[in-house]
């Protein structure tokens, strides 16, 4: 009999829609403000679009639909039997399901150039904020069900995106008033540390390794890259080139890195764009920073909350994204390429909550209460009250004349600035009983009076 | 290859986005004014949650999420078998999907009241702009998947509610500049009906017959009455009073219907605080609107856009509700009366995009597109452009020095109102070309008089 909801799952209360929106609301409004352009797709896509585009562990984490209707039923025809059992869910899958929930919104993305190619012009700015599922294990801090917030651009190869996308990056951050450290690398320096020394064949395992630096320190990282059959010269010489902070002084390392020298070239070119504008958070080059096992071929970029301002907080990276020179390759259209970056919503909000940055006011959402005392006087309060909102304030009367206590105490329940206090006195005299429930002052004014009190307040 | 998204659902593109915003913000606007609140509740229920609350139809309707992992095992142990199969898809069904896809937005809500009542105080005054999913078979301006704009009080039986979402619909509608019929009943006048006819036993073989009148007509209504074992003096009898349009002719046929009189004491009482207030619809009361097999249970609502200013359109109706006295019973929590309404977002676009209802300039987005003529230009113009940004004028620059044609081409494509051009000469000079992409006209204008001729457009 007792209701519950699907395990990392969440019902969201007014106080906290208020607080998510603000996020979505700035964020939106700066993707408006930089000329990208709102799009979105279906909840389900065809497992055919999703399937293998997350690894093997993301294409487990997919929820899967139950086909409709008949669904045990293959090609139609006959019903699956003891052997298909037999075989596993492996086999049985593609047969009672074809549709999933969406993963993330890159995939999408692509699915969605593709099919709209001839509706859209590039290079097409688009954001998108919308949830995804993914069937994880639920803990503090993930959910099956959360909000992505991405910003894309496709079909251009001008860097001048990649400084677009950090300005979006330090406006946000500064309007949420959250100071950010904006990391920034390119994959081609990566593949340049690589190349210097040798080993381009041990590409991925070197960047594997690399990407675990902050979490187990040098001498594992040198480990991890002799296990997967790099020398250990080469996997020193990795690791102490990662100790440089400046293009200059890598390009000297570079000489035998074509690659390598590219990269070099392409953060000098976003750094030429970004450098003709001021920014408010502090923006880093970190030649270690490689995230991960993803698809990016070109410039990669990291956000963390300031640690040197919130000394305390405990949070990994609140947005990341970079460019991939194919993006919609796997849907069949060749030498697309896109650069966006994602904001993670859901750690934007741990932060702010957890350091108070939310701003005074953002979960209020009543001006003002109107209380009554017998039926005639609610009439008259009900008609004060459209009086009210047609003039944009939002007002609220309670809805039986009950007793003054409970109407106060729901009052305060709704957490209202303002009581206006509605008798049959007033009625006559044309003065109200206005109470501000902070300072519990009470002041008798005429309803033009009421009005223009509670919209300076 | 060629990608596909599953039938009876929809990508929206940013001209289409923009249009469903201003439908939902233009709802979502007069909700918070009138003092309700948002909540959101998870994609995924739990199919307990769900099931048995639609009807046998619904139930089928649901889309069902397979399990993860080994979807095949019964209780955790042993795999489903031939015999299981041989059962059938009902029997199947409990064991390998235990979630479904949100149905409607008021089952969720009575849950959440239900789970969040510690959280809550009464009247609860909420509202829920989400998407639902419905395994209909898809057909014209009928999707599987689709927003549903709902605005619910639940915990008061005072009749101001009524009259307040009433307002709702009629600010909504004027705001749409859509003309629109709201149209007004009581279900206890409807039982009232058969009351007065002795066939209180027969009141929703009744309801169901009265509902089709518009659709197959008075003799057909009687003859599905008296198929269903009502009398055909009752029959006829019923269908003349449906000719009555107001109370007071009603209150004479009620004499011996109680129910039917407490129906007209609601309407009054509805309308006393109604008449308050000044409307821009129609409001009407029409005596057989019944709103089908519905859980209805006092006042009931629906919304049809004006036929008289839309001659030509052919669509149902775009809004409805009513009272349900007991809204979250199902799920434990008994005697909680709640009344809402919810708006036809898809079909209010249809009607505004086939009268053409738009406000001129909702898909506008891009205030000036910069363009550069060689690789110094595009970066001075990278600055201006960041300029006018932080002036929150939505500009853009084409990514590259290309040919004008190219970049004028683009500007097209983007519907951009004005194209800034900037040359080496207007470097030099700090005078720049302003081109009107409507008129054609072209101004010769410093920076300054860019911003202040872009703003007051």
């Amino acid at each position: 009999m007792k209701p519950s909801i699907p395990k990392g799952t969440r019902d969201f209360l007014p106080a906290q829609v208020y607080k998510r929106n603000f996020i979505f609301d700035t964020i939106r409004s700066v993707f408006k403000k930089y000329g990208y352009q709102p799009i979105e797709t279906p909840t389900m896509e065809n497992l055919s679009t999703l399937t293998g585009k997350y690894g093997e562990e993301g294409d487990k984490l997919l929820f899967k639909i139950l086909n409709s209707g008949e669904f045990l039923k293959k090609n139609k025809k006959e019903k699956i039997n003891q052997e298909d059992i037999d075989k596993g869910e492996k086999h049985i899958l593609p047969i009672v399901s074809e549709k999933g929930l969406r993963y993330d919104l890159t995939v999408p993305f692509a699915r969605f150039v593709v099919m709209n190619q001839n509706e859209i012009a590039l290079p097409f700015k688009r954001f998108q904020i919308q949830p995804v599922w993914r069937a994880d294990r639920p803990q503090k801090g993930r959910y099956r069900e959360f909000y992505q917030c991405d910003v894309d651009v496709v079909g251009s190869n001008s860097l001048m995106y990649e400084a677009e996308l950090v300005k979006i990056y330090d406006e946000v951050f500064h309007k949420l008033n959250l100071k950010s450290i904006i990391k920034i690398n390119n994959r081609k320096i990566l593949f340049g540390l690589a190349e210097a020394n040798g080993i381009q064949d041990h590409f991925m395992s070197m960047t594997m390794a690399i990407d675990k630096l902050d979490k187990i320190g040098e001498e594992k990282v040198i480990t991890e890259m002799t296990n997967r059959g790099i020398s250990e010269e080469a996997a020193k010489n990795v690791l102490s080139l990662l100790t440089i902070d400046n293009l200059t002084d890598l390009e000297k390392e570079f000489t035998n890195a074509p690659t390598g020298q590219k990269g070099i070239e392409e953060l000098r070119e976003f750094h030429n764009y970004l450098d003709l504008t001021s920014v408010y958070n502090t923006i880093k080059f970190e030649i270690s920073l490689a995230r991960g096992l993803s698809y990016y071929t070109g410039c990669i970029f990291e956000v963390e909350a300031d640690t040197n301002v919130y000394p305390n907080l405990k949070m990994g990276s609140i947005g990341g994204g970079g460019r991939y020179d194919d993006l919609t390759g796997n849907f069949g259209l060749k030498g697309v390429s896109g650069v966006g970056v994602s904001f993670g919503a859901e750690r934007i909000y741990d932060v702010m909550e957890e350091e108070n940055l939310f701003p005074h006011g953002v979960e209020k959402d009543l001006d003002v209460l109107l209380i009554a005392f017998d039926d005639e006087t609610h009439k008259f309060a009900f008609k004060q009250l459209q009086l009210l909102r047609s003039m944009n304030v939002v007002a609220d009367l309670y809805p039986d004349p009950a007793k003054m206590q409970k109407q106060m105490k729901y009052a305060n329940a709704r957490k209202v600035p303002y009581v206006l206090l509605i008798g049959s006195k007033e009625m006559e005299t044309g003065e109200f009983t206005l109470k501000n429930m902070n300072t519990g002052e009470q002041s008798l004014l005429t309803f033009d009076e009421v009005v223009e009190k509670i919209a300076t307040a």
